[in-house]
């Protein structure tokens, strides 16, 4: 397992490799194409923001949907970038929506906007949120500029663009429910697994593949690698969800209180409220609503998840769902490599630290 | 005069027609395809919005675009929409940005939206700003979906969808500079009118006219089109704030005073403080920078721009700018009913009242 492990991470490597030179030539020509200088340094920003940080799990995945039925190229590098720069859309206008600071272990896009532009510019918070948002968009715009941009033959192209149109929609869809769902009286545990789907797995795991599978020419297996992914991905959630509150700030980029800060009713919060007393079940409500826990108040709710065997909760169902995304995968015929590398990372989605 | 003006007022009514029964059919689809009540109400609301008012002028310039080369159809009223729905992205992400209340003579989106479901929940007009940021980049989506649905050959859908996310992301970078142009210490006139190109005239009238040409096969005269269509974007432009000054509440849809309270740095006011003197360069700075200017002082700011020669100055350049659209026009060889058209709709735009 150890040396499978280390030959599935460096297999990782070698394509976030690739995906990110890929990201540097994108952006070096969009960067040429502009002449206003506040353009381009907007451009400089958007892409510092992309490549610093970031495991590259999304276009990976186009290259593994691809691989699976198809030849590795350089076009589906260039159209796997399409997922990334995707990513630095929904990260800039996610962080100003909940008023993050801290993304990837430095500024989120927003604080770095106001300090760079905007020291002591009366209402320089909100004209950099304002940019932000803006800023976003055009990310949009330079995903789709990136897959049509990637070779592939127009028809091709016209169905892969249609599921990048559909990935966009359905995580909208499922932010939509992320920022409603605070207000909701009741809010069940299917409702969170169907966000779960909608926001991250769909868009994590499963958009991903399928748009890799549907470049590749293959539609044969669309189904399958959508059940593996949509599972995997809610699997690949809920352990997110684990180390945000049980892994330290170093490893994490943000501090393991923001969720809980957020007010964020995760699975573990759900669970340990449904299995534990009036007055845990009130302690619990007042640490999501207090906007800032204490030090101790969180030590407390950390044990409260575990003793409450929702920690347990959270682990046993993530490894229920990454079982039967193996099982839709085992009917997929594909090249082994892609297929095992599959297998694997179902398994690593549950077991990573960060 | 008078005869022709009605003639061409009836034909943009029939292509308004045709659009706005174009969009009904495409929301009904959206909402039927929804199985989630809350993302059902969202499509409703975005549908509401989106027919709730408007001139349709993008998506009847998407028409005419490809209607001068080749004969008229379905397919290009169905490409059509995306313009249209790309609009209601913009206006609503435009008005959370701008904190407005009023658009087409009604609540803006957001309003609507806290209105609508967070009466009384707390942070509820910053969970509104939230959706509607959200909403506006699921109508995004749906511009490439529209666009991608209608049915023409893949080879030309992908030069479009080219164009359009070319359009929105040269859109997004006059919203750039347009947010952060009241910071700039000097933003002169070249600026103003390079914002106007990039936020309005792309957007409004050149994007348009290219995405049909492109629509239609014929891609001889898109340099044409392009310039016609920057030129008489920035008269439109001009003739909008201008509008926006001197109209009235009720057929303008919003308060004159609103461009003055958002602080707009207009050609109005850019010539009226150029042609001032200090007292009065004063006052019009003191009026941008009130946030609230009272009525008297309004008066009294129109009554600058006009003494000042600063408005004969913008009808001058709006009627020089068109006049040059018009030679560019006369180089296209093209169906006559939409080159003349075209003529008469470059005298509309800053002729026109509302």
């Amino acid at each position: 397992m150890g040396d499978l492990s280390d030959h599935m991470k460096q297999y990782m490597q070698e394509l976030k490799g690739q995906i990110e030179a890929e990201l540097e030539r994108f952006f070096e020509d969009k960067i040429r194409e502009k002449s206003d200088p506040f353009i381009r340094e907007m451009v400089k920003d958007i892409r510092d923001f992309t490549l610093g940080g970031g495991k590259r799990l999304r276009p990976i995945l186009v290259i593994v949907g691809h691989d699976l039925f198809a030849e590795h190229s350089d076009m589906i590098v260039k159209a796997s970038i399409s997922m990334e720069i995707s990513q630095t859309y929904f990260l800039i206008q996610d962080d100003v929506m909940d008023q993050s600071t801290l993304r990837r272990g430095s500024s989120t896009f927003h604080v770095r906007i106001r300090k760079r532009y905007l020291q002591g510019v009366p209402d320089g918070s909100r004209i950099a949120e304002n940019i932000s948002i803006v800023a976003g968009d055009i990310a949009e715009s330079y995903s789709h500029e990136a897959l049509l941009a990637s070779g592939f033959s127009d028809s091709t192209l016209i169905l892969a663009n249609e599921e990048l149109s559909r990935i966009f929609e359905t995580t909208g869809e499922g932010q939509l429910l992320d920022v409603i769902s605070p207000t909701l009286e009741s809010f069940s545990q299917p409702d969170l697994l169907r966000l779960h789907l909608w926001k991250t797995a769909n868009y994590t795991v499963s958009g991903p593949l399928k748009l890799g599978a549907i470049l590749s020419g293959n539609q044969r297996y669309i189904q399958e690698l959508s059940y593996y992914g949509s599972l995997v991905g809610i699997a690949f959630q809920i352990r997110d969800d684990i180390i945000g509150l049980f892994g330290d700030e170093k490893t994490v980029g943000k501090s393991p209180k923001s969720d809980v800060n957020e007010g964020k009713k995760t699975l573990l919060m759900m669970k340990a409220m449904e299995e534990s007393d009036e007055h845990q079940r009130e302690f619990i409500r007042s640490c999501l609503e207090s906007g800032n826990v204490s030090d101790e108040d969180f030590v407390k709710l950390r044990r409260i998840v575990e003793s409450s065997g929702s920690l347990d909760y959270s682990l046993n169902l993530a490894g229920m769902f990454v079982r039967r995304a193996k099982d839709y995968l085992s009917a997929v015929k594909g090249n082994k490599m892609e297929k095992d590398f599959l297998l694997w990372f179902a398994d690593y989605v549950v077991e990573r630290k960060f």
